[in-house]
């Protein structure tokens, strides 16, 4: 078994929860009958955010919930999304009167699951609406809607960040929607790892890579990527992620967007902090400002050992969104 | 060479020190002429903090550099103090007129470098105290002063909120000097490690542990730890760590805490939730409240694959200084 610090590997996810709640009893609120987390104060009067899916990506989503971003999480298995019951009690729990903003990582269970619980909230007279986060770049087969399309990544943190933003200045469902989806329209990340990561309890990495090998466009549940490139320095790594994101969001000189350089799991601060100043030169090069950047640990695959690129062209009203005040386990300001 | 993602591991510092300016140009400017990171709007009129040694530790110092906590933090290279010139810079920079505390990791080098620029510093009239941390519980020798005392940890990060929410309310630097001082005095830290770091550019960690084998009680340079043991659960893990620290705290039924939850680089989100777990249910047993939790990764040793724990004993004026805002790269709430 590869060693990790852990228990039972099969309570992982809900002791990892518990660990949460007992370090911010006065931010969340482990509900462990319904398995979701909710804010220690509910919010009132406000459009609610729900969002959840598969664990193994702390501290997505649980640790996003709070003012400012989201008011209930569901957290799924390792990798597995979460029931559509659960996620019916969750949607439910975000209502405080003024509708409800699914928001789902592009899955098929977790796409289905959420449906289900947004028609079963209808019954409840809850309002819904979802958005559907598909911003990971190496899976874009251009298929005309007939494959599952684009995976769902980091840009989830955006999405949730600004949306939140919005619902906490009063916005009306149809609004909070509408910029949620601005965002997870815009917005692309590209994904490489040096190291797959270990399902807790397990032996191996989910993939194997040699000793000179990097894994680009690689999926945040050990799916594979689009290429296998050699090992290189941060800069032509970097430059890996970015010129593909460029050319596809039309990026050029005089564009200005928000950057989140995303540890994998077992990156450490060094590195992604190396990493960020490769973005933030690879993007000047081009004429492209960096207006905000978030660089650090904020959606993972376990202990992946690796970094993701999300690029979100940013305008005024974008960054006002970004900068409103957040409070929550892992995003603060 | 362990992959890492870097480009020239001599300049590994200077460019992750950039990409922190590059990321947060609102809180921190990167002088590389003085080889120092600096807030980007300094502070007035309250009294300097300046901290700093070696580096390889990210986020410590750089990242704690902001409203709240450092006004100055001044890096080595990895693993080495920096230079006494460097620190008599970084001393002068952080001085707005009444004077400045310099908060030092027990290192020789570092405590001989910061002494020499505050008596530099009290030729150009700036008045300085200093607070030596010294946490680790691991090299309490019980040598009555003789040996080179216990090493200073992740309780830094709690000397520098403290003495920076008391600065930032308008204590005088010897009422600063004294908050941190009862901070460094009373708290203590333990540390293991499933293995160690590697610096940039080498092919092999600073030791090597078999596949069964925790180091404990290990530090931050890369140095061994007290003892080595078998490889458990989290739950045991962390009482290798609290069963020490509560008995020379001599913390009991009714003592209340204030936690840090270290990971040392590259210990996972997942893995520091559950260890935060396990610390919580063993004070919890002991009749112990943690009133306040910091889990994530602050005091690193590269990539090092394990956590600390320090506890400092709390009381509602120390609760009040660690609630005090704050807003840093790396802390902010």
């Amino acid at each position: 078994m590869k060693r990790q610090i852990i228990n039972d590997p099969g309570a992982a996810v809900t002791e990892a929860l518990e660990g949460m709640q007992l370090c911010y009893p006065d931010l969340v609120s482990y509900d462990t009958d319904r398995e979701l987390i909710l804010r220690a104060t509910p919010a009132r009067d406000k459009v609610g955010l729900v969002s959840g899916g598969g664990s193994g990506h702390e501290p997505l989503h649980a640790g996003f919930v709070g003012r400012g971003m989201l008011d209930v999480a569901v957290p799924g298995a390792v990798f597995a999304s979460p029931t559509a019951l659960q996620v019916h009690e969750g949607t439910l729990a975000a209502d405080s009167g003024r509708g409800v903003l699914q928001i789902v990582k592009n899955y098929t269970g977790d796409i289905l699951n959420f449906t289900i619980a947004g028609e079963l909230a209808g019954d409840h007279a809850v309002d819904t609406e979802m958005v559907v986060v598909d911003d990971d770049l190496a899976t874009d087969t251009n298929d005309d809607g007939d494959g599952p399309g684009r995976r769902g990544t980091a840009a989830v943190v955006a999405v949730e960040k600004i949306a939140g933003a919005r619902a906490e200045l009063g916005g009306s469902l149809s609004e909070v929607a509408d910029a949620a989806r601005r965002v997870a329209r815009t917005s692309r990340t590209m994904s490489l790892a040096l190291q797959a990561g270990t399902h807790p309890g397990q032996d191996r990495p989910a993939f194997d890579l040699g000793p000179d090998e990097v894994e680009l466009g690689v999926g945040i549940h050990g799916e594979r990527g689009i290429d296998r490139v050699r090992f290189a320095s941060a800069d032509e790594l970097a430059e890996l992620l970015i010129k593909p994101l460029v050319e596809d969001l039309g990026l050029g000189r005089g564009s200005g967007v928000l950057a989140i350089v995303n540890g994998l799991g077992s990156a450490y601060p060094l590195e992604l902090s190396i990493a960020a100043r490769s973005v933030h030169q690879l993007l000047s090069a081009r004429g492209i400002t960096v207006a905000r950047t978030l660089v650090g640990t904020y959606v993972t695959s376990l202990d992946m050992h690796g970094f993701s690129v999300t690029l979100v062209p940013a305008d005024p009203d974008l960054l006002k969104l970004w900068d409103a005040p957040v409070r929550t386990p892992a995003l603060s300001w």
